[in-house]
């Protein structure tokens, strides 16, 4: 089983993802509710929870782990991969490989929280790849309630993502990286905000489809995770407004599951 | 000394009007800033989480609390006061004895967050005071996240705010209730909105009036409370905006210190 973990549901856009393109694979996820949101708060405490996340996902059975979050993959990924022995995927790297295979005038726009811009791991990761290219970031704390409330296409949406998006449209990117899991559900909207020059580069699909060549490589592992049990979604706290932002993200109907190993 | 407790920067609202009218007792304050917001999370979480930031004040020595949060008030108030010996105040029934002395028409409007407005205690306690009255209820979740941006006086703001009052405009409301500690901040943009006929009400205001009625009944208590230590603020996770929300709110810098009772 594919173990995957968020603050929240916005990592069901991974989920998502990655269920298209392994489906016999079961997910077992875990969105940390009780404790969402995790981009407005210190490394130390991000770090903290993405570690109790991945104890509570393998303890159930998960053979690989997905840090489906932004904020937890810019600031614990390297501490779980080192206290881990399972293969650990994050959100950052397959996105960045993506943006070096795209790009065609190295000017890339970056927006996330502000634990994932302030971590600065998408300007390190791509100037890693292409010395020359020159990354414009932005965080967009307001982004994450605004989905979260499912104001996906009000005015004030609209005005909010203008004020965020217009520094990087003055620094003439063409690709944008959309560096928090809830930003897929506005992608119309920012899409339309850059326009159609400047390409918009999704983490979650990013992943999925870098998790797809994994275990095309690896046809041991992708048989270990290979089974015929269904996918089950845990959270450490359930409520309406979730359970309406799962089924947003799935287009169905998911049952959430209430545990509370942690606080 | 006197506990107060919130799950994030916003019950300093209630600490410095404590102060204000209370200069001779010390404050501890609690902010749950690892787990903060509270307003979006279930009842259940929230009542734990309570217990366990007055436990915590209370093993700092603190010899009465007060819950300067709305969402914990509605929904935790009532276990509280039976499980802890101390006196326990929360915002909710000061605002509420506030409303009956000022309405004229009888019509109030009563925003906060999601929790506070679906647990309906502004409507009960309002209607057990004055069965006569109407309450009109709005949920105004994106407030919050706003003022944690330090959003107070942006378009977008005054828009969002707009939106969420314009029913309780429709209804001739002549009070309104801040119902969350956060919103005290955005009270000039509320108060323009709703017009100088409609009393705007603060139950961080409210609360410190009350608190400061009950000691002058309770010289003993009073007494007891009053010491010639400083005030100190503990939170369990620490940034950079909690900071600048602090000083913004006390007009002065504010040692938060961390701590990290429990997750």
């Amino acid at each position: 089983m594919i173990g995957i973990f968020d603050s929240g549901v916005g990592g069901m856009t991974v989920a998502r993802a990655v269920e298209k393109v392994n489906p016999s694979c079961p997910i077992i996820y875990y969105g940390d509710l009780a404790r969402t949101p995790y981009g407005s708060k210190s490394p130390e405490t991000i770090i903290k929870y993405s570690r109790q996340n991945t104890e509570f996902l393998l303890s159930k059975g998960a053979k690989l782990i997905i840090i489906a979050c932004n904020s937890a993959s810019s600031v614990a990924s390297e501490v779980l991969r080192k206290e881990f022995a399972v293969p650990i995927f994050e959100v950052i790297t397959p996105a960045v490989h993506k943006v070096l295979a795209t790009s065609e005038n190295g000017r890339i726009g970056v927006i996330g929280t502000r634990a994932t811009i302030k971590s600065d791991i998408y300007n390190r990761q791509i100037k890693d790849g292409a010395p020359d290219f020159k990354v414009f970031s932005q965080s967009c704390p307001l982004l994450v309630p605004l989905v979260e409330e499912g104001w996906l296409d009000h005015r004030e949406t609209k005005m909010i993502v203008r004020r965020y998006l217009h520094p990087l449209k003055l620094k003439k990117i063409d690709t944008l990286v959309l560096g928090c899991t809830h930003y897929p559900l506005l992608s119309n909207l920012i899409r339309h905000r850059v326009g159609k020059r400047v390409k918009v580069i999704d983490s979650s699909e990013a992943v999925a489809l870098e998790l797809q060549q994994y275990l095309e490589a690896n046809p041991d592992l992708a048989a270990e995770l290979s089974c015929d049990i269904a996918s089950s979604f845990y959270a450490s706290d359930v409520t309406d407004a979730a359970i309406a932002t799962a089924k947003r993200i799935f287009g169905r109907n998911i049952d959430l599951i209430k545990v509370d190993p942690y606080c």
